[in-house]
């Protein structure tokens, strides 16, 4: 697939000149050092493995300044295990940082699977995680077979409506494997999201018919206007599977209306429309719920075996013959790790408007240690 | 979506009557009688809910056939505990019955998540196990969240390939709600199956673009090529997204390729190719994978409260704004249960073919005391 973060960046920064940097942004708004370590770690791991939409991107608008600005998101963490059975444990985040929520719940899910062989932890009351693919693979690395998911503001259409309802709500396995890298299927439940829209724009492409719709129900494929459509609210996301249900696209909104389900159920938490973030026009918290689970490979026998046979699957598919024209097929996971790999050498990606945001962010905190290679 | 069977059926025969029917073709091809009953269940249980594909329809080839004639599945089946660890457990089903194996697969699921809040059970050398909602069900009537999986024999091929090599692969997830009809998205990770295309060549229209390509990776869009292809092996279906990365067709891909993991990893089972139920020619067992996971929504809280939530979401998705000219949206399995209250007056639609075949059974069992309406 086309990479979006790979066109009209100005500048490429150092992985760990930038992980340091966040690390101090979180710090500077009052999240504790350590919760500020591993919320860094969390937005450069997307920026690492190429989802740069999930990245440092987002550390000013999503997290900084909603802490700051609009005190929406608390940057201590008050995690509340409300209840606790066995394999499976409720927690409540009042909406501290959700990456310290999600990372403790993980956590947990592993630490009652490897007691019992399974772990359920679902989380209410937080707030963005960042990438999914984080946690599911904290659970491959211990071992285990994972799935996390979680809901988020609406986006997403039920198939036959207008409405934007659903988040771009993944459902995301993890596999652990004998490879250098691990299955995880970490991707949102629509066709396409706002940053491959801007990539269509940049390049004066068309959409693809049937990926997102205004408020009537008309298929728009201009990307500049979906763009005007999305930012003022007024278009909805297809799910996978398109528009209406002759391709599937009843399949798509099934499998997104699981996550809202994973991520709202069992916690008694928030959903739909009560996740955009606005009530009687005022911002208020985002009120996102999660859902984690882990299962021990060691519960059902040798892991090292099950690693060998997660591993021959995926080969199997990666080695079978290709469409004429085509040089490789790609597992879950495989691009992202290409991506880490790559980025080692050569940084991350910023553009000008992150650029921008860096800076602001900097000044304001008085980071003045901090000079960036675009400066 | 049409619904296929509601096409060139050429008889209607009551529920009641062709499940005592069902049970005694089980019976006489050696079953035993309370196992009979349930394979029965699972074969008319799909007839009922409009899944013809997954029915009677199935009864000759897919388990009297195997049984009798190919000697590749085993009437009386042997369920071994391989291994038993608190909350998990791995099955061997020595090609037994697949609806028995997979009932007590999910009733012993459904038990160690009443004991510890979350159990998993996977199965290996199985066989057809009918409609995953079937179990997913029982799960949400015992109040829990579930999940189950399958493999099955290769049709889908992965993103930039040709081969036929994932099964069309379900992952099938249920959840409890406080509605006549409980939320499960029992569906394949394909856009379509055979069945579909046969309805499409039935109305003389060609099938949408991508949907199915054959081995040299064009695209197919004539049925009775189609058709012809599908027979020979040498098609393969496009996972839900489509051919090409595009439209989200590597997402699919994705959640195949999850179905199979799940379906073959902890259970140390067979996988992709070698479920073909050939060797060397000949007819072999298909050695399927399941995966059978409930979590115990009174684990976390108060059961009505956690159905009367998925039915807030649910409704709320219903409610919402229609594409002008749609006059409903519906939710993963209400059109099932609205066909299962149709057919308990109805009966189920039985075309030509199935016809014979239930003649030929009655025929070569003696079951003399049955008469059917189409005679």
């Amino acid at each position: 697939m086309r990479d979006p973060e790979l066109v009209d960046h100005t500048a490429w920064v150092p992985c760990d000149l930038l992980e340091r940097f966040t690390t101090d942004v979180f710090r500077g708004v009052g999240v504790p050092e350590d919760e500020a370590r591993i919320c860094a770690d969390v937005l450069i791991t997307a920026d690492r493995r190429g989802i740069s939409s999930h990245g440092v991107s987002r550390l000013k608008p999503i997290y900084y300044d909603r802490i700051v600005k609009d005190r929406i998101q608390k940057a201590v963490t008050e995690f509340e295990v409300v209840r606790d059975f066995k394999s499976t444990a409720l927690v409540d985040g009042h909406h501290g940082m959700g990456m310290v929520i999600a990372k403790r719940c993980m956590d947990m899910a592993i630490a009652k699977a490897r007691e019992y062989g399974t772990g359920v932890v679902v989380a209410r009351n937080s707030t963005h995680f960042g990438i999914v693919g984080y946690y599911t693979l904290m659970g491959t690395q211990a071992g285990m077979v994972s799935l996390v998911s979680t809901n988020a503001r609406p986006a997403i259409a039920p198939t036959f409506g207008v409405e934007n309802l659903l988040g771009t709500n993944p459902v995301v396995f993890g596999f652990p494997t004998d490879e250098p890298f691990d299955f995880t299927n970490d991707y949102a439940t629509s066709i396409i999201q706002r940053g491959t829209v801007e990539l269509y724009a940049r390049e004066g492409r068309p959409l693809p018919e049937g990926v997102v719709m205004d408020e009537n129900g008309t298929v728009l494929t201009d990307p500049g206007t979906v763009l005007r459509h999305l930012l003022a609210g007024t278009a909805a996301l297809a799910p996978i599977g398109g528009v209406g249900e002759e391709t599937g696209g009843y399949k798509g909104y099934g499998f997104a209306t699981v996550a809202e389900l994973l991520s709202c159920a069992l916690q008694q938490g928030a959903f739909l429309k009560a996740l955009s973030g606005f009530a009687d026009g005022k911002k208020v918290p985002h009120s996102l719920g999660h859902f984690f689970m882990a299962i021990d490979a060691a519960a059902f026998g040798d892991v090292q075996a099950v690693r060998r046979r997660v591993g021959e699957v995926l080969r199997t598919l990666r080695n079978s013959r290709k469409v004429p024209g085509c040089t490789r097929i790609y597992t879950c996971g495989e691009k992202e790790y290409e991506n880490s790999l790559q980025r080692a050498k050569t940084g991350i990606p910023v553009d000008a408007s992150i650029e921008a945001e860096l800076i602001a962010m900097r000044d304001e905190l008085g980071l003045t240690q901090y000079r960036f290679p675009f400066e």
